[in-house]
């Protein structure tokens, strides 16, 4: 339905994020409401909210394309639960539901830094690591639509462990969970850095900003661990786009914020890891543009970027 | 041109064979001549040869879609060499090209494994790596064409050094090359393995058939090498897997011929490393069918499969 309003739904762990969207893909009312325990009740609940917004809905999460079901949503624990029929039985209205990676490309294809492209890698670096692909301006979501989790490819095969049992993913090196160990772990072996008095500020804990932060000022290690960052999402990135070769590569997430530092190392690095660079070249590495709002947005556009197997 | 006769031509680095293929994909003429190494000869050779077999051509390497120029083709050091446009020149027909493993997974969704199925991925275990991937029973080459190198994904990322100057690769572990380099580090270790009298038998070389064959004599280093290198391929394939959710995963080239002592660890191993495997599944992984008939009999169906973008 382009050109008119659509109501987009970012559902989160925590909270759930409504907002209506007009056709210029801005936001012309909000609500945010907590995530219920209960699977039920947080579908009554975002009925509720959505009902008080508008016509059409657009859900994130892991998602079967064929039932509209939540395969696995490892925040609340609900497994195969029915979230789009539930949504539509409440509302009335046609819903389609996606994983909250493909919504945030939705979203920048729509209103952000992938505007009028075709071919587009995306990689969220949060707690986790999301992906999504546009081919031929269609999301890419894997043969049975369950699928690009490019976060558990291997990148130290028999490395860290991963959330999901094996060894040496993607995830476990470049999500923020990883860098937080790497920072932890340059800082035990650096008595002396910086880090140590830095956290002391900041309450006590590491988190994906300290090695950042810390660098900035020049601390050594903080340097190192940062390198080390960069390095490998710049060999990740790198592998994709042999494999994707897609016009642009955005970079969303918590640690994206990180700016320039980040993106000025991982630009530096990443062609190297790209298959006959030196003869086909390598996309731009940019930051996402449309932040907070990215799930919402994208949500509400699902239905210009779905694939076909996704639409019901 | 489903039904009619084609020909098919599978261009290699020292010989190229042709193929006329009827419409259930037999090959019903034959022809094999030497690759030259000029570029301009082989193309005239190969029309001669073409023009004394058939009508229709498709010749696999790899290939930039919008010119039809072979990008990079190490074996025989042509740097965009223009195969398309050369091989109409002298044939006047119309002409595809693809590279070799789209060409192999070509062959197998016409005649072969891969019949009838929409979404399939395909490893070429041979000197290299090559990959392929039919979604919705198209070929996708990634968004310029130019991709699809999931050998250049990397493994363990840091580690064994790459064709192109990256170190780590999943190509630098799963190819032949890098069988033979652990099969040659484990019998330096292992003075008393087997395997040092098994080539002595067989020419003085370790292949990428030693340490299987030894390890079917149980050899104890010879199976820790097969296990080694079959867990390294199990999380390459498991993480794909869980990128690309194929109905089927087909494993051709030279090491794929190692048959059920390989199939059976990989197919025991790789499912660890598919992300919700435990609640969506993982696909089975079966050998290629159409052994060195595959690239004439994909090359001629390459009009079937190869995406829109790529034919003229």
């Amino acid at each position: 339905m382009p050109g008119s309003l659509r109501l987009g739904i970012d559902l989160g762990g925590t909270t759930a994020k409504l907002g209506i969207v007009d056709q210029d893909n801005r936001i012309i009312h909000r609500a945010a409401i907590p995530t219920a325990d209960a699977f039920n009740q947080a579908v009554r609940d975002m009925a509720d909210a959505a009902e008080g917004l508008a016509r059409d809905a657009g859900v994130p999460s892991m998602i079967n394309p064929k039932t509209g079901r939540m395969v696995f949503a490892n925040n609340t624990g609900w497994e195969n639960a029915p979230i789009r029929e539930a949504l539509k039985a409440h509302l009335g209205i046609p819903v389609l539901a996606a994983n909250d990676a493909d919504c945030a490309l939705a979203g920048e294809a729509a209103a952000g830094a992938a505007r009028g492209m075709r071919d587009v890698l995306m990689l969220t670096l949060g707690t986790g690591v999301g992906s999504a692909l546009l081919i031929e301006q269609r999301l890419y979501t894997g043969g049975d639509g369950m699928g690009m989790e490019m976060g558990h490819l291997p990148l130290i095969a028999g490395g860290w462990p991963c959330t999901y049992g094996a060894r040496g993913c993607l995830e476990a090196y470049v999500s923020a969970t990883g860098l937080i160990r790497l920072t932890e772990e340059t800082m035990a072996a650096h008595p002396d850095s910086a880090m140590h008095a830095h956290i002391q500020m900041e309450g006590g804990k590491v988190t994906g900003r300290t090695a950042f932060a810390c660098a900035e000022q020049g601390d050594a290690a903080a340097l190192s661990v940062v390198d080390t960052y960069c390095a490998w999402l710049a060999q990740g990135i790198g592998g994709l786009v042999s494999v994707c070769r897609p016009e642009l590569v955005i970079l969303g997430g918590g640690i994206s914020r990180a700016g320039e530092p980040l993106f000025v190392r991982v630009r530096a690095m990443a062609e190297q890891f790209v298959f006959a660079h030196h003869l086909i070249g390598a996309p731009a590495i940019v930051p996402a543009q449309l932040g907070n709002d990215a799930g919402i947005v994208g949500a509400a556009n699902l239905g210009q970027t779905l694939g076909q197997q996704s639409l019901y």
